[in-house]
């Protein structure tokens, strides 16, 4: 079975074709700069360990043409691995937001459509994005099923005392205000994995989930079910990330607002691109900051203490709320290959029972490994995220009941 | 020596005589509604552990007459236990926020009250009125020293990886936008007293003291030094509260201010006034809540439940951000009176090395008492606080040296 995995942003569209018989990629790439003067194609064919890359410059007018492009990559004699997209047996289609309509993957069809955009005001960057990949998916492959997987479904097992903020009742209510939270395909296929790697049924395992990436975010899973994850209604919420502030004092809004004369909208842009890492130290890329740090930048240490102090204390909550935890799993570009951001948030936590071993935990890791020492109750692990991956599973286990 | 202890509001003073030589409490009392109709005072004599108490209803113009009342109070022959204000050797005053320009309690003159004036934007509510009271205060006592003692000061041994945000660092260099926490005070003398009841010094141990009353909140302390605290730029964040939201996802702000058209002045007074216990269930007082859970309310129950998950979750946090506790102390009218949000806070935490004693923890407690199973790691204590003998010790301190 063949399985099409599209993304499709504000004016970006990226895509893996997997083949699921053996869970190896195909193709893969990202159509960029929609609607710009000149749009970019990345395209990778992968064919036996080989890897062969084309680039494409030209206007992209708009989703439907981009996707045109794509498959025009993936058919032709040239780019291409299959031979027409007859060959595709579903489209597994990432959805930001699926609000509380949507706790599992779904078939879609005009409802489901219809329910997607119902949580637009939610995601109002991410969700017509989506819709509109999924439109145009529609208006191109045919009768090949497509099927929306929700960075969100994961999340839907919390518990109301979990996902409720503590303000007046009928917020919830009425405008649906509640932690949700995103990245949710990436914990459910870190959070199985490493119970497969420790020999478990997820059923068996308590573990907290550390997506680290650009964005970020941590999530408690008490067999094989979130209970509790630290990104909020949005995704600004949580740890410290790239450029957004993560939890901060809800009054400061109100204070910057007025001390600096400043619109909402204006306050929120600076949360989500002004602040976190870029805001402490002026960089958001890991690398660079550890690079300046080394070199004395104060303002860039201070960034890495404060971002790993902030996972440091999810992870204890986590520990209150799961009550007992077999195992903690970094993943995503920073989980995966910043062995400095994995040591510091180790650092002092035998008192949870967790104890990083050095040598394991060395350099950037890009397979499935134990880090913690033979000594730590709680074992400590790296799993590579795998998204693309879990979306085409779940798509697959969708289309396979038809 | 004798210090009257002074903690003005906007609309009332309340206060307490203490005798710093066996640590009693001679007289305390409230004038309230000041600038009302009608004011009230009341006032309450102590004698040999008899209990003697004056209301007297009447309008009071403002803090000045106030003062008169309460200095014609402590004086009468009647309801009096001084016979002039001579006695008194100093005043003590509580101040809410201090800024970083106060670490410690420090002899109010001239540029000490410019200093805390200068934070008044940080505490518009509070700040205004404790100078009002110490403007009086001198006018009023001649000689006698006034000390200012910060709610903030005890907080101020953070390091900036806790206290500041993940926001533009100019926001901090500009506005002192950062982490101050309060009920500062109440922790450090719970803090002190915990250690001493486990025969050690402060500096012997970590705990993590909490503080649950209609506000709350929950400091992390190593070795007797504040480290982190979850009230934040105000105290408006950190746990769930009376009627305060705590925590909360920051985009929420101006997604209410949208949705429901309203100013964020509007929204502040929501998640200050209308949020927190109270938002979920109509109720902020934990005695009717836990009686109308039991009355099968599950709005109620609820209530209770993430109330205590929160807690729970900080409890958590703290324990990575201390790496290691010796003990965790309830203090306050929630902490001190309520058994079964001990219990529910405590619960499933022997991953924590925390365990409860049933038998120990039940009821209201009204004496310093452990409260944790002899199994447990961690000691569990109730610590009834007492911010007046704090804030009296800290002045005494100060005008001994003078």
């Amino acid at each position: 079975m063949k399985i099409l995995v599209i993304n499709a942003g504000s004016s970006s569209i990226k895509y893996q074709l997997l083949n699921m018989d053996t869970e190896t990629l195909m193709a893969a790439g990202i159509v960029e700069r929609i609607g710009d003067i000149q749009g970019v194609l990345s395209h990778k064919k992968y064919t036996d360990g080989d890897e062969q890359k084309t680039v494409i410059e030209r206007r992209i007018d708009d989703h439907k043409q981009g996707m045109h492009l794509l498959i025009e990559m993936i058919t032709s004699s040239e780019t291409g691995v299959i031979s027409s997209t007859g060959e595709i047996d579903a489209i597994g289609h990432r959805v930001v937001q699926g609000g509380e309509s949507f706790s599992r993957a779904s078939l879609i069809d005009a409802p489901i459509k219809a329910a997607i955009e119902k949580n637009n005001p939610l995601a109002p960057l991410h969700n017509p994005a989506n819709l509109t990949g999924i439109e145009v998916a529609q208006q191109l492959f045919g009768d090949t099923p497509n099927v929306a997987v929700f960075d969100t479904e994961f999340h839907q097992t919390m518990e109301p005392k979990a996902y409720l903020y503590a303000l007046p009742y009928e917020f919830y209510q009425e405008l649906k205000i509640r932690r949700y939270g995103f990245h949710g395909t990436s914990h459910k296929y870190v959070a199985k994995n490493v119970a497969a790697e420790m020999g478990k049924n997820p059923e068996e395992v308590n573990v907290i989930t550390v997506h680290l990436g650009n964005g970020g975010s941590i999530t408690a899973v008490s067999k094989g079910r979130c209970v509790d994850t630290s990104m909020g209604m949005t995704p600004l919420a949580g740890i410290m990330m790239g450029s957004r502030c993560g939890d901060i004092d809800p009054a400061i809004i109100g204070y910057i607002v007025q001390e600096k004369s400043l619109s909402y909208q204006e306050v929120d842009a600076i949360l989500n691109k002004e602040s976190g890492l870029k805001g402490i130290c002026g960089m958001n890329d890991m690398r660079d900051i550890h690079e300046s740090a080394a070199q004395g930048n104060q303002r860039a240490k201070l960034a890495v203490d404060m971002f790993t102090y902030r996972v440091k204390k999810y992870i204890g909550a986590y520990f209150a709320a799961l009550g007992r935890v077999d195992a903690v799993a970094f993943t995503a570009g920073i989980g995966e290959n910043d062995d400095i951001v994995r040591a510091a948030v180790c650092e002092d936590m035998s008192g949870l029972g967790m104890q990083i071993d050095p040598e394991a935990n060395h350099g950037r890791i890009s397979t499935r490994k134990k880090i913690s020492a033979e000594s730590s109750s709680v074992q400590i692990w790296v799993i590579p995220t795998n998204e693309e991956l879990q979306i085409a599973q779940d798509t697959m286990a969708i289309v396979k009941d038809m």
